[in-house]
């Protein structure tokens, strides 16, 4: 087996409550350099197209990667991968803290959950030995109950990863939670999780990562954490965490208000990272090993909701569940997003299908009568606080809004498609695209739906920093689209997949290049691996994620952005009057599939590029017929 | 005449007392877009090949740019330009704060000085009216003295730019200071200017700077500014000031200590920017209109310099002043860098000849009888202030000191000129190009010797932030030399001569785009200025700027590095072993050359070249004969 992974994997067969033990697949460890892309391959080969995602067929796949649990610059990420009950294609969260290495010590560089239990359980593993216990006692209990409760019966040293009461309820955004307010939170794995009955996972072990060249690994990991130490990101990230670019956004008429019919939001300096030092700041968090101090522990001190404290909310939650729903009051919104993490709530699928109910409530497509008298206004903080609560127990309207953006808009009708906020299902984050076009490309690339964090070119767009991890993210002008853009788009997302793979933290990309990178992740693993090979790694795994998303139907045609974004230009600010329409999407699109060897009229991956990338069994999959 | 200038030079016949009015060159204001390039034509054509630097051939030329004193980010800034009387060549400086803009509300884009004064004299301009007053009452005070004593006695209103006594005595390396604080400072022009009896110029006025389009400047400034305040750069520089990257150059094995012996020092805790921030900072200090609060007031709150106050001392002087010297205390730091400031000397030469003395007496190279019998040791922070007086006022030993370590190891001998750290004459900035290439090939190529600023590569090598200003500034790895980064280098020094040359700050490059700037620009002069033409400014002031270096001497051979950074290899930190040898150096000028259009024989801009930029009229002087 190669350095940098413990070599073994657990399989949780959770209908008929059985745990083994089996050795990783060492040749795909090295295709997909672990993480999300090597999750995935397990994924397709075992979930067959079709299955339904909350049924017992369908995968919860959790794995780290090589650098996860090392003494390196940010390496605390672990991913989960499953077919997604909000999307219903590749879904995909990944998340930080501590959890990922506590599975690693625990002896395991990944967990693959099928079947469905009987009765609610929850997966110990302590010291290499995994066992399924009951969960009776913890079902319907809030994430930093089941955590509390877990660790009170435990044994010593527990580092868990439950679901809330929203996991439990099927909501198709349910959040996988681990140290209590850290989110794997997109594509609603914590349904499931929940679909599966698993409350939890909990681990706890000291066994140690095992590393290639350990004195050369803690050598080139101490360079790089003294690098980051004495870095603008740490200056910037450690003062005011990720809310810091909620100005950076704002002022280029970016920040979605209103549902997405604004780009400036008014009260910006109630919600800006200044409000949140003044207001509710504590200290700052960081993940296992990290440098770089971007979470925000936090309290409420004033108010009907004094007392209560957590962590965050982080730059999306605030716009989410804040300008997104017109609301201002900082207090407010994180308690909407301390009551997300309890429950177990994407926030950004959260808010914006709350702003989107709003939107269809002042529109007139939603009515008193199907909410059974709430009135849905924007701007209604306490409203926003109820409807969070109603969604993660599915009481009253909070059933209908639990289904996600996309199947409401579906039920709906009137037209509340062209403002339901979401690509091939996924609820978009807080950057508006009409105000940094590549960024709308990027909505519509991403393999899991309508997210930023997949190519992060907001980055070099939005917040003027580029990502020395490729060898140019540069965007010249952000509200001109131009096709070679795409190649930038193209290049971050091989890269960003492969640095995610390994375990990292996507924001060490801004400073760490893949030079850097290569030389941590040789030291770790032992292999002669060089950028060309991370890079490659990153496309190979990209191309997987597509090709499974291409045999659950997605084909060009729904690399598409909702009609707002196409069609309703900005009101204000510096993009005033601007939309991507969609002759200049589709320009884009040609670029990319171009660039990415893909086949311009169907979006699906040559056969010539799934040969060059070693995935000759995908050919006939994705080709055969056709 | 063209818009965003004032349309008018003053002339200062200093050896006949009398001043008059021109028009500035139209033709040559929109070849140099302004500033230092536009200064430089005058001085070329004026000042013949050979002029004594401190006689009354020279020419003391203030220039500003059409942005200065415009409402739009960081315009602040004016250039003076004369025959250096420290390296013997093209001598250029350039300062922020207030001046630049106050000699323009008086009517004036610049100023020549030309002639010596019988005796000591001071412009004063106001609202157009220029005078020469005597300044015997003046003479031997120190910058905040005279400035205290013009406004008290003058007009109302004045902005001042001053020397003090360093430039008085023709210290070679004297400041011309604005502002009390802020310093012209590097070449030695305050010497210039003490040659020519001047002591100080004051300004006030009311008159503002003609826009072409008003409205459309001051939304595109408004833009600009508002990106700025929401920026990195400002969060990083107003928590820290410039001294912020002390920490980043150290981690980074390149801050030069005990006079480039060593890369790290180990007391960097004791002179970073948290310990400024702790031990003397009072509020942060901008200049006119900018949003980056980058500057430092400062008090000295105990031991024996308690307080005295100031600004600074910025990252340069922390560093020459302090490890250079091997002095850790930041108290005395401070009290060094406001002597230097009160006195007028540049604190880069000053510290630097001051580690240069140490390590020439600490291996008898300096001998007691030198100094007087007054012990040179490293780490005596006492007598760096000691030293720091003594240049000021030519003083003992500090007669010697004042000439720059360039003439002092050529007067002392024994081997020294090995470690005098200087390029051309011109003492090196606080970065060890040991540490990034490709900095050191910037030392050789800046047109005033050994600078950082001119090219700023120090900012995508040491503190990882690129230039938004250029298409491409990362430089993959620093330790190693690569040819092709010398067209970095190139496109570097072009953008911000052009950025110079217009009235802005150079760190408003690292956020600022061409396309951004070309937009102020030509709504500032109605010019058609695309990014073109922009870029082609910079390099047609940059071969003038080398043409004037030609014609006094310098070739290829003397774009070199002292002895120790191509032999002695660092001994400590990530670059340990480490050094330019000749052969890199040499690979990188041949790149350097054939980029720009120079003879790679002779380091002669080619007459195709100087063609090509319109300086028809340089290539017999460079060429005849050859």
């Amino acid at each position: 087996m190669s350095y940098g992974f413990m070599g073994k994997l657990l399989r949780a067969d959770l209908t008929h409550g059985q745990v083994t033990s089996e050795p990783l697949r060492d040749d795909w460890a090295r295709q997909f350099a672990g993480g999300a892309g090597l999750a995935t391959r397990y994924l397709y080969d075992e979930v067959p197209p079709g299955a339904d995602p909350l049924g017992a067929e369908n995968r919860l796949i959790f794995m780290t990667g090589p650098l996860t649990g090392t003494p390196s610059a940010s390496a605390s990420r672990y991913s989960v991968v499953a077919k997604s009950p909000l999307t219903g294609i590749w879904g995909h969260a990944n998340s930080g803290g501590t959890f990922g290495p506590a599975l690693k010590r625990a002896g395991y560089d990944g967990i693959i959950f099928d079947g469905i239990s009987p009765q609610p359980v929850y997966l110990q593993i302590v010291d290499g030995q995994a066992e399924l216990h009951p969960a009776d006692h913890l079902w319907g209990t809030t994430v930093p109950e089941t955590e509390d409760l877990l660790r009170a019966g435990g044994p010593q040293g527990l580092t868990i990863a439950a679901i809330g009461p929203a996991g439990e309820n099927l909501v198709r955004y349910a959040a996988i939670m681990n140290n209590k307010h850290r989110a794997a939170g997109r594509c609603g794995l914590g349904a499931v999780m929940g679909a599966k009955r698993l409350k939890a996972i909990a681990c706890a072990g000291q066994e140690a990562v095992p590393l290639a060249d350990q004195a050369l690994f803690r050598q080139t990991a101490r360079t790089q954490i003294d690098l980051l130490n004495e870095s603008f990101l740490k200056v910037g990230f450690d003062a005011f965490g990720t809310n810091m670019v909620a100005d950076m956004v704002n002022v280029r008429g970016g920040y979605p208000t209103r549902n997405w019919q604004m780009g400036r939001f008014e009260q910006i300096e109630e919600v800006n990272a200044q409000a949140m030092t003044d207001k509710v700041l504590v200290e700052g968090v960081n993940c296992f090993a990290c440098p770089v101090v971007c979470g925000r522990g936090t309290e409420i001190r004033e108010g009907k909701w004094q007392g209560h404290s957590g962590e965050g909310p982080e730059y999306e939650s605030v716009n989410t569940l804040g300008a997104q729903c017109e609301v201002s009051d900082l207090n407010a919104i994180t308690m909407a997003n301390y009551l997300c993490n309890d429950y177990g709530l994407d926030t950004i699928s959260a808010g914006s299908t709350i702003a989107f109910a709003l939107e269809c409530y002042e529109r007139g497509i939603l009515t008193p009568e199907q909410t059974g008298g709430l009135e849905l206004r924007f701007g209604d903080a306490d409203l926003v606080i109820d409807l969070v609560e109603k969604i993660a127990r599915r009481e009253g309207i909070g059933d209908l809004l639990a289904e996600g953006s996309r199947a409401m808009a579906r039920t709906l009708g009137g037209g509340s498609e062209h403002f339901a906020m979401n690509v091939k299902g996924l609820e978009l984050p807080a950057y508006d695209p009409r105000a940094a076009k590549i960024c709308g490309l990027g909505y519509v690339t991403a393999n899991r739906g309508g997210d930023h964090i997949t190519a992060y070119v907001e980055g070099p767009t939005f917040i003027d920093v580029p990502f020395l991890l490729v060898e140019d993210s540069s965007i010249r002008d952000p509200f001109v689209a131009e096709p070679q853009e795409a190649r930038v788009l193209v290049d971050m997302e091989n890269a960003l997949t492969s640095l995610d793979a390994v375990g990292g933290c996507k924001f060490m990309g801004i400073l760490l290049s893949a030079e850097d990178l290569v030389g941590l992740i040789a030291a770790a693993t032992g292999w002669e691996f060089g950028v060309e090979e991370f890079r490659q790694t990153g496309e190979r795994a990209y191309n997987l994620m597509r090709a499974y998303c291409v045999r659950e139907g997605i084909t060009r045609d729904q690399d598409t952005l909702p009609g707002r974004l196409m069609s309703d230009p900005l009101p204000d600010g510096p993009a005033a009057g601007m939309v991507i329409d969609r002759e200049t999407l589709e320009m884009m699109k040609d670029a990319y599939y171009e660039f990415r060897g893909w086949d311009k009229a169907s979006g699906i991956p040559l056969p010539g590029k799934l040969r060059e990338l070693g995935l000759d069994d995908l050919v006939d999959d994705l080709w055969a017929g056709r």
